[in-house]
């Protein structure tokens, strides 16, 4: 798909999936994407761990509960490890974010659709939980999971405030 | 370009550009791609100024600098905004992040380069000499700048550690 297509079709899908399996070439490919994205100083802080196993989609669909965690075929669990990287400064947060967008298009480009499940998980202590049944250590933290699918419902990106009111040129609101 | 050409193709680009002018058409239709990111809740708390006018690029300059800034016939000056989006959380990093990512490809799909400057404006209160240059109102943090024209040198994005040891099957390092 062409990049300002895949941008523009992006969007949030919180529904049901349709009963159709996801290739490990196409998970591979959306992982893929993930790993290619930016990250400070190339530190590469972001890992996945991709979850195809109906037996452990179903336990971490007794963490993290909705129509689209309830019927996803393969669900991306985003795993950050929050080092300094120049100074002082962690960019753990915007390594991860970049390469959440990045597979965010990939899963648009390929037909399929998702959505960003990340402030939920950081309650009832969600992300350890998730920790603990993937096995993954304690220096890593489990930032996001991302259920994929083929959507059952056509939706779109939600619609955003104009151009002029989110870009100027050479000042602010000029 | 086809997304996950742009994926691959993107770079970060610290050299000179080209003399060549970029046009406000492409400016848009890159700042757009940024604009279209998700945020969490959709609360759209990055906006942007595009800097194209050269008295203020040479002021910029002179607050960051570097052959890409010195060099640039655009900047993206990337704004963020920290509010509380969802209980206590805010996602103005992970909103500006994927903002940014769209921008980097969109950039590399139009065949310009650019680089992600972010740790440096942090220090010595650079961001703070560019939000008074462009008039950025106090509740607004200059997060990110990015220099946009056509590359002198081509380059190539740096080398990933491979997908086996940044992504894994159903549990970590399985």
């Amino acid at each position: 798909m062409e990049l300002f297509n895949a941008i523009a079709k992006r969007h949030s899908y919180r529904g049901s999936f349709k009963d159709i399996a996801i290739t490990k070439q196409d998970l591979q490919k959306i992982v893929q994407a993930g790993i290619d994205a930016p990250s400070g100083c190339n530190a590469q802080t972001t890992s996945f761990i991709i979850v195809d196993d109906e037996k452990i989609l179903d336990k971490l669909n007794e963490i993290v509960s909705g129509k689209a965690m309830n019927t996803a075929k393969a669900v991306i669990v985003v795993l950050s490890y929050p080092i300094e990287a120049y100074y002082d400064m962690s960019f753990a947060k915007e390594d991860y974010s970049a390469a959440v967008e990045n597979i965010l298009l990939a899963v648009t480009a390929l037909g399929y659709a998702t959505v960003w499940i990340d402030g939920q998980i950081r309650r009832e202590e969600k992300a350890e939980k998730i920790a603990r049944l993937l096995d993954v250590p304690n220096n890593l933290i489990v930032r996001v999971v991302l259920p994929i699918g083929v959507p059952k419902v056509k939706k779109e990106q939600k619609a955003k405030l104009p151009f002029n009111e989110r870009a100027w040129f050479n000042g602010y609101k000029k």
